[in-house]
């Protein structure tokens, strides 16, 4: 049994950390910080904790030492206050885009600004358990995804890691997702009368997140274009690439079936009948699982691939969590076992 | 022809007006004002009327006499400066809560506050046209509506009218609403992700437009219970009242038809088969109808009568127009026809 | 460790208790029966499932001998087939309304038929745990549960328990549900065209329900008004009643709060901050929590009570599970950890 | 003054029809058909039409002959009866895939039988009259559009008529779309349970409304993908092409300016701030419009552009109608000024 705090746990993935380490049976919460909810309950912000704590949100500057420390702040605050924190536990998992990306060039063209800690983000392992699983054993940092990223990056995962697209052509992902993607804290546009019913491309091209796909998929002509639907919990991904002349369906199985052999929490879908018959965002709320599927022209080689996730579980705190599992030396799945609800 | 101007045009009420008198045969848009979107095109602020007007907001300060002013303000503006609108129009529509209460002691009771203007209130018709339609011809002033209080006195009003219902046992008006009706302003609570999939019943009691069914049905033992769901237009109210002893579903039908064929936007809705049975505020968005039914348990005397209309529409921008035309004695339904869409 | 079965697992009823059974740390699934879908994978229906388990649908006349048997037949069916189940196992858990009501009458009024096995109610316990929990040890026969009889009996139970309503005042409870209700076969009115974006009051009294509470509550003069609303999960029971003179808030609190003492799946929702403030089934959605609170006029007497369940398990699968771990003599939430998310 | 009648009209593009042809200043329905409603009144089927009409639905043997006749029937009727209809009326507007296709082997291909009538087809008009204004004057058989195809092409348009795109480079439309779209009839997937919150891509590569893409636009290298996303009205097309070496945003804005000048209900929408900065489906429900927009990345020649309508409207009735008017002689416009609604 090990001792954890959340520090910024009234966003929404603090939230969804919270409820996953308070039924996690290895570990202890023992303090969760919030400026804004400062001495409230916990379950006041997230009412799904009532009657599961009593903890109120504490200040930051409360913080006292712990085995593992959760980050869970805006971009751009944890770079500045990182050093603090290390202080305070041998182990920091964060969920921010402060330590994801490794070249600093990279971070500075994405993100508009210099790293305010350039040297820390060499320190952590990009935090996703299905890239990185055997660096994690064990490692003191772990950095957070980007929930589309992760949607991207475990599409293409199959097809990258079996070398069957083109690595050429260029790689277009289309992503949809939900309100809860875009935080707690609203916005003229997050208002329920402006969000609700749309099918909205807000981005066409130039998401952060797109920096993660170059960096961990290796690929440099990738683009994402976002557009939000009415939904508040998933994201789905569609990756439209190019396979190589002569890869068929039967190839692409096998890399798929692979991926789903190799991570426990990867699922092929692909039916032929029924309703769901290729990956939905719909029926993972809450579950850390990532389904992923394909569809292959090979008329033309243009290659479908899909992947959903939650983007709070598998796309920010399931990950950490699994990644804690990692890190401690435990089962993977420990604490992550809810499978999702039909319906929803 | 006439000239109209829209003062507070950028809320969910004045864009609703505009698109109304934009579409308008007898009415000219002349000015629209908003002091948070000054400049900008009206387009901006409600995307379906690009290519319909190039007007852009003006501020306040700028209104120029017109032949009827429109005045869609937050509730306790209008009041504070009516003398000043007074003056630049011989008549005012009102949309806000300011001058539908006539009684300055239920005003200050409900509203928390002396009215600023007591003097003024009097001068107004309110306006609801099932309700006050011969007072209109020719009338200068013109108050608004609750929209919540526009479904349940529609609800109410067969029941009232031919006196079928006990004026001693309490009526229970059960309200469920969708998000337009708390307006463009967001707060917290309307946050997609927080405003998304609820039944969030937010208040039991004491909502003020409770006042004006007290007012216009003569009833005192009379609440609304309200209740949030995911929609952004439209209002269903749910009355459950005790009928005299003896009335019978004939009575209803006799008293609920009257109704309907007295007013050109009522319609009774009482199928036997079919998917729509009863009103629904699905089928209302955009219009200006307000569909009314009921079902009498002639055992024990309980009747619950239906009211369903779009808040904005009938609860509001519509039933201001339809004002305008009796007042300007043009026909009551003059700009209104549009009947809704099936399915949406 | 104990061997369970499912009958009729391909509705909702069914695969939620299927979700619960493979996840519950002392039962082990062992046939689940399926009409419909003879033969497929459970997870090709309840997509959830996938990666938990490699289980087929079987055929019903394949079941074996089993310790405990779950019945999630639509109702009428197991009565008719009920002598042959108990042939099976010696514990029976019913989730379809055929043994639900004792009184053979009160059955034949509200479900237009006579019973086909009348001798057989009586031998069921009936199953809400928090009304029944003393007979539940060791019982052979547990019914199930209407979802919006248990959402209303859990809004009216603190105040019949402690005597503070009037009994002779009319009770009106007024429900608001989510689509899951219906079940998983459509009909014209589910297709999500028509269905979507409802206020669809679609019983205004006699819904069959409502005999469960005249049981449970003994209450002669109640009705249950019911009204669809946009939203999958969930069940929002909002009760008016009376209460008796000089019946303040502070005694409602001691009730209310008697009932989450006494309950580990109730809570009291009533907070005066935040946004959830209120009980609401957009936090319960695969939890097995019932969240109550209320308000009082005390000028009028008027009380407003609240009940909000996931209509699919403290309505369904959660309470009968919950029940199973009763009839064993286990801590009464095994399995049933779950607490919901935020925001969803 | 026309006499006009419907045939199929208890359909969703049949009920659009409806509502728009009962508010055409220059059309008088005569008749409605339905075999599934016959002898309803039509607002029993599509209740917003209550109290616009007392027309019941008749049976298809019993047409009169009328001016021009509307056929709605499920795709592959109209194809067998056409001659029968073109005895009744001197002009037919389907709105079918019946006669959309010209090249009858492209016709085979995609529908998987060869055509019923093959020397119907060329007969008609394709009928998007943003394509083929010119034919339309007097013309006296208007084929259907694809709701898909019609937002794919008219996103297309600009960059097509301009010469702007590669020819060569694939061009991928990814689609998402509304449950109304399937039709009225339900089916597994379309129940509310499992249709509602879901992003589906149900259709990677393949779906038939792409042949239209390939006729119209002339492309070969075009594939649509389609997402179903929770809206009942709706589509969104984004198109990723290629533009050929040296096009700039400035060569980009002049012909999306361009079919916004030339085409009364194309509309340009590219705001730098506010919440409508692209075109959404959201603002056009029940209109005409087609709003257009785009993004380049300038660096790699990657264009997306944007196009949303209503699939009933533009994608299906609305354009109909607007063939009517041209067909004609009328403004274009007639009986389709409604602008659709903010919010909703």
């Amino acid at each position: 049994m090990i001792n954890v705090s959340i520090v910024g746990a009234s966003g929404y993935g603090g939230g969804e950390l919270l409820r996953l380490l308070l039924g996690h049976p290895q570990a202890a919460v023992k303090q969760a910080t919030s400026r804004s909810h400062l001495g409230e309950y916990l379950y006041q912000v997230h009412p799904n904790l009532r009657k599961r704590t009593q903890l109120k949100f504490c200040d930051p500057a409360q913080l006292e030492p712990v085995d593992v420390l959760f980050l869970a702040l805006p971009h751009g605050e944890a770079q500045k206050k990182i050093a603090g924190f290390a202080g305070l536990a041998g182990k920091i998992i964060d969920l921010s885009a402060d330590f994801r990306l490794k070249d600093m060039a990279l971070y500075e063209k994405w993100y508009g600004a210099p790293h305010a800690a350039p040297e820390w983000p060499a320190r952590f392992v990009y935090g996703l358990p299905e890239l990185h699983r055997a660096e994690m054993a064990g490692a003191s940092y772990i950095s957070g995804v980007g929930c589309n990223a992760t949607a991207s990056n475990l599409a293409l995962l199959p097809l990258v890691k079996a070398g069957l697209i083109d690595p050429v052509s260029p790689v277009i992902v289309e992503i949809k997702v939900g309100s809860s993607e875009s935080g707690a804290e609203g916005n003229a546009g997050s208002h329920h009368a402006e969000r609700a019913n749309v099918i909205r491309t807000f981005s066409a091209f130039g998401h952060r997140h797109t920096a993660e796909v170059i960096q961990e998929m290796g690929l440099s002509h990738v683009s994402l274009t976002m557009t939000a639907v009415d939904l508040v919990r998933g994201v789905l991904a569609t990756a439209h690439a190019q396979v190589k002349p002569g890869v068929t369906t039967k190839d692409l199985w096998k890399a798929y079936r692979a991926a789903a052999s190799e991570n426990p929490f990867i699922r092929v879908v692909k039916e032929q009948r029924g309703i769901y018959r290729a990956p939905e965002p719909k029926v993972l709320a809450g579950s850390n699982y990532a389904d992923i599927g394909f569809e292959l022209d090979e008329s033309s080689g243009h290659v479908v691939s899909l992947c959903a996730i939650d983007n709070l579980m598998k796309g920010a705190a399931g990950s950490a969590v699994q990644c804690l599992n990692l890190v401690m030396g435990w089962d993977e799945m420990t604490g992550l076992d809810f499978p999702g609800l039909h319906p929803l």
